[in-house]
């Protein structure tokens, strides 16, 4: 399968395509955890990915303001037509890039334990994975932590 | 009433024992909007309130990295026992010099119309109020915008 996308940085009104498809790609409600503010304040260091002027995949990132040396990767998504092709490698590489350019040394990110097809794919990628750390985003929530040096 | 409190910048530690209060400060599960990233990438711009050393206010926020312009309030809370004292005022205050500071030209943040009382404490402050917004984040959802100047 060739890989027939283009990528761009992204931009503010990039929000409202983004929230109309993401519970119909993860197959249930997960818009509550992608304000508007993510793409209002962080487009820069975020990229969408599209196939004949359609929304293909994204992913939103951002450079720590309060680390200096990290980089944090909030939201990526595909679309299912998209999956299996590579897509989601190719946005974590250039946050990588766009990171390490900025002098970042370390990318992070976090997903719930059961996400076991999102655990596989960041290691191979190069994160190392926690234990499951009960409470993370408050009481009651358990989260694996994602973390890999950048060169 | 005198404001006994102490204001120190937050530190990504601060995380827990704002999850574990947030809850029932708001009387309504609130939690899921304020993820631990909050406080781990943006804790040198957000503030903790302190009485007794208690926990008595906080101010989440931060200088946008993709609008070299804007400063952004995402969560500010007061313990019950300390609403009407001013201490929110002082949060914000702090946060508008700290974003002077950093030569930030206007102050933006969103609340739900229904949030009578917000709106109300952010006119006070200088806050101009949008309409209400369809869709702000996400299908179905609706917010008001707030926006006010730096000097």
């Amino acid at each position: 399968m060739t890989l027939d996308v283009t990528l761009r940085a992204a931009t503010a009104a990039d929000y409202d395509s983004i929230a109309a498809v993401i519970d119909d790609w993860w197959g249930r409600p997960v818009s509550h955890a992608l304000p508007r503010l993510f793409l209002d304040h962080f487009h820069a260091t975020s990229t969408i990915a599209e196939a004949d002027g359609d929304l293909a995949g994204f992913l939103i990132g951002f450079l720590s303001p309060s680390l200096p040396d990290a980089a944090y990767i909030h939201f990526v998504g595909v679309h299912p037509d998209h999956r299996r092709s590579g897509l989601a490698r190719l946005l974590y590489e250039r946050f990588f890039e766009l990171a390490a350019a900025d002098s970042r040394t370390v990318v992070r990110a976090v997903t719930a334990p059961v996400n076991e097809r999102s655990i596989a794919f960041h290691c191979a990628l190069g994160f190392t994975v926690s234990d499951p750390v009960p409470g993370y985003d408050g009481p009651g929530d358990v989260k694996v932590r994602f973390e890999r040096p950048l060169p």
